[in-house]
């Protein structure tokens, strides 16, 4: 009998009612647990997390939500191992890639927890000076920053279990908001635990989290004014979501980041052999294999000078080739299987897509030799590195993301200006990559490629050993893109509090709207 | 012959084809203008702007930007004689609610021209201090704001010809963003005006702005995911925009500014005959009267504590009935007609709706008696007063806005928490004001329904003969608010530009990065 996996509403652990979903092991197919929200009522789970989550964060400093935040990334590191564990086993994750997922939870709300530290002991966040209104300095504008009332409703991906829920939640948190997650039902064992965890150490007051492992059923019909709808997903499901109705006459908030084709940009100058050029190797081996590929800021598009595609061609290839592929639990695997057989349906019909205007470089569509899996049971993909002839005429390796261990080489002319417009093709992207040292090149590509995107990763000499690379989001700098990419906006360090927050602003007499919000 | 108003579309003044809608006098309900946008090609249009407008422009600094918007207020200034004239006769306004309008589009744009100087000699805003963002200071995060690469759409009301244009262009070009305008038809004749002003003034670049006099015909259906639609109207024309599949899918990024029950509280500490008091006489008056009540910020609820009640009738029923209506461009006249036949026949249907729960406490539906007007020509509606008797109780007061002269006295107990329950039925206004002395109350009042504004008005003796009161949109304030009130913001010094731009994480060496985008 395999698990069922509860949800968490008003306070308490509540099993859904039949019919229940299956979760997978990938790497085996077997049925590891099941989940369903049937039966449950959403619009008491929406007025009780409003009632009592709400009021209670409101209550609070952002010292003490801080404190809060803390505590709860304390509580997961305690659990730690065994949340690795449950990643590797529901999500196909090697150790790197689920400490990837579990450790971007606790460092994100160990980041927020000491931002929120900073706000110190008030309720009301100051944005920006205070500003002379009218001929005397007596009519005074000054803006604060107010936690909405309302709930924030968060709708993660399958790829991040356990940092989908925390990033999203730390940001909602520290803003005074209560969290309704509903992690995507194949991986929810994740999450679910990360709640127990979070619930066992009663480090959040009442109200502040609840969970939901099936599907939301009616929960959108029950979202008013006041609350706050996050999605990570598809861009078919972003759109389901935000054309609602009654989310729209309502004004709901609604952020969402979703599928992109992120680029990397190889600059002419970048000789091969150097640290640049390796930097961009390990970045594009990286994102092609890093849980699988299975990231909304993977690179997608890989943009070479054409006089230097031979060179990098041949050198992915050698990597591309040590890497071990298999059973994730096991040492040395390099890349476990897609975490479900309907990401690795899509993955295969995607690059057959692709096929259509690219050739393949490395890799096949037929199941890859595995270490320690047995061939035929999970859920398996090969590296799959394609190369399209011309990058300009193409159209599905700029539309279509191909959401798995598969990237495509765009070989191009070398100038910034025809980078740009086979960057731009992507209609909007979470983060883009330029790999140079030529300040000139790099600086012409921030602002002709800028506005299509929400990060630009500068990969230099000087990175080498410095950084995760593109695809891991930090959480000091926003994530989220405009156009395809959802056109939303998370993290960025205070930045991620104002989709939880009104901004108002108080015009009146200057003395006592400083005793009121003290400035600093 | 009525004259034919032009579109000014790919530089150059184009009529529209038949059919010709009709724009009238409301004094005397004459036809004085017809404007079509039939046979315009939008796509064209906007590819215009895009290409020649976008490229003008990103080509400028905040500093060359700053000195046009500077140019744009002067020449709109040199010509302000003839521009009050047409508000008074298309659009029915009193000189001084043309000067309302027209000195709003003058000093917005002066406002931001200050603003922009500020920002000097560069083409990138930097957004907040950089951060570091690894284990060493050399992996840092700059966060960047860079024009989007589109057109900005702005569809304006009918109430503000001039300065709906004028904010909204203000915002976008010191951004760096070409913009189409459309202003609502019924009262173009004034938009029309004001862009021929700076058409022949030559101080903007070419592409820079554009003008639809007439319907938006299929304008939205070639949106691109970096354009922006900034919309003033209806909660229902806002629903119809922003549910545009088109848009969704793209994330165009579209910012709706809608009707609103705007509330002002009277505090229980204020005495009758003080400043306090006679500033919040002044203020409801003003709102009701000021356009003809047609501002999407005036005052519609207006809370009054039971025991005070009497005295606020009674002083509000004197200084209304010393109001003379009639013909706008007379001396003497504060109000003049209802800008169009359907916003009268609107605003006495919605007075009726009202009555179900209200009764008149002054005014009439009847036509008023007329200084220097034809008696039933034209679109006039007295002053209407309303008192609700249960405002707990009542649904329309809260849920129904009257776009004319009508404004309902709520009866009240004096209490912030009571207060707060009757603000938030709201559901979300553009401003609310609070006229009290006692801070506590103020502080409990900011904090109970600040979530539920963009902007909290607060008026004490120290405001008195400071402000134009809650209904002036300043351009150092946002203005916009959540829920019914559309969910947007605009204005608010630099902050009504973000619209406009795309808010990019740079990550990468501090060294290049700061050399690229020197810190202030």
């Amino acid at each position: 009998m395999s698990e069922v996996l509860e949800n968490y509403v008003r306070g308490r652990w509540q099993a859904g009612k039949a019919p229940l979903a299956d979760l997978h092991d990938p790497t085996t197919g077997e049925v590891i647990a099941r989940a369903s929200t049937g039966g449950i009522d959403m619009k008491g789970a929406l007025d009780w997390a409003r009632d009592v989550g709400g009021k209670a964060l409101r209550a609070m400093t952002f010292a003490q939500r801080a404190e809060m935040l803390l505590a709860a990334s304390k509580a997961i590191h305690a659990h730690r191992d065994a949340l690795l564990e449950v990643g590797i086993r529901n999500g196909g994750n090697t150790r790197k890639d689920a400490k990837f997922d579990v450790d971007g939870a606790i460092g994100t709300l160990a980041a927020y927890a000491d931002w929120g530290k900073k706000l110190g002991d008030t309720d009301a966040m100051l944005d920006g000076e205070g500003i002379q209104l009218g001929r005397t300095p007596r009519l005074w504008g000054q803006h604060v920053l107010l936690p909405r009332h309302g709930v924030a409703v968060h709708v993660n991906a399958f790829n991040f279990p356990a940092w989908g829920l925390a990033e999203k939640a730390a940001c909602a948190w520290l803003a005074g908001m209560p969290v309704v997650s509903k992690p995507a039902t194949a991986t929810a064992m994740l999450a679910e635990r990360v709640v127990r965890v979070l619930v066992d150490a009663k480090v959040l007051p009442e109200g502040a989290l609840s969970l939901l492992c099936g599907s939301a059923g009616d929960l959108l019909d029950h979202m008013t004014a006041q609350d706050v709808l996050a999605f990570t997903g598809s861009a078919d499901t972003g759109y389901l979501l935000r054309s609602k109705e009654r989310l729209l006459r309502r004004s709901v908030r609604v952020n969402v980041e979703a599928d992109s084709l992120n680029s990397a940009v190889l600059g002419p100058d970048v000789e091969p052999g150097t640290e640049t050029w390796n930097l961009f190797l390990r970045d594009v081996v990286t994102d092609m294999t890093q849980k699988a590929g299975q990231k909304c800021t993977a690179i997608r598009r890989v943009l070479v000078p054409a006089a230097r595609l031979a060179d990098v061609e041949a050198d992915l290839k050698e990597r591309l080739t040590a890497l071990k592929i298999g059973h994730p639990g096991q040492e040395g695997v390099g890349m476990g299987p897609l975490s479900t057989a309907s990401q690795l349906r899509d993955a295969k019909a995607g690059v057959t897509k692709l096929l259509a205007e690219s050739t393949i470089v490395f890799g096949t569509l037929d199941e890859p030799a595995l270490v320690g899996a047995t061939p035929g049971a999970g859920w398996f993909l090969s590296p799959v590195l394609l190369r399209t002839k011309d990058a300009s005429a193409a159209k599905t390796v700029h539309e279509h993301e191909v959401f798995g261990p598969v990237s495509t080489l765009l070989p191009w002319d070398g100038t910034p200006a025809a980078a740009a417009d086979l960057v731009r093709k992507g209609e909007g992207s979470l983060v883009a990559s330029v790999f140079s040292d030529d300040r000139d090149f790099v600086r012409q590509m921030i602002v002709a490629i800028g506005p299509w995107h929400g990060r630009l990763y500068l990969g230099s000499e000087h990175m080498a050993g410095q950084s995760p690379g593109p695809g891991t989001v930090l959480p000091g700098t926003i994530h989220g893109g405009p156009g395809r990419a959802g056109g939303g906006e998370e993290l960025g360090a205070f930045r991620g509090l104002a989709l939880y927050q009104q901004r108002v602003a108080l015009e009146g007499d200057r003395a006592a709207i400083e005793k009121m919000f003290p400035p600093k």
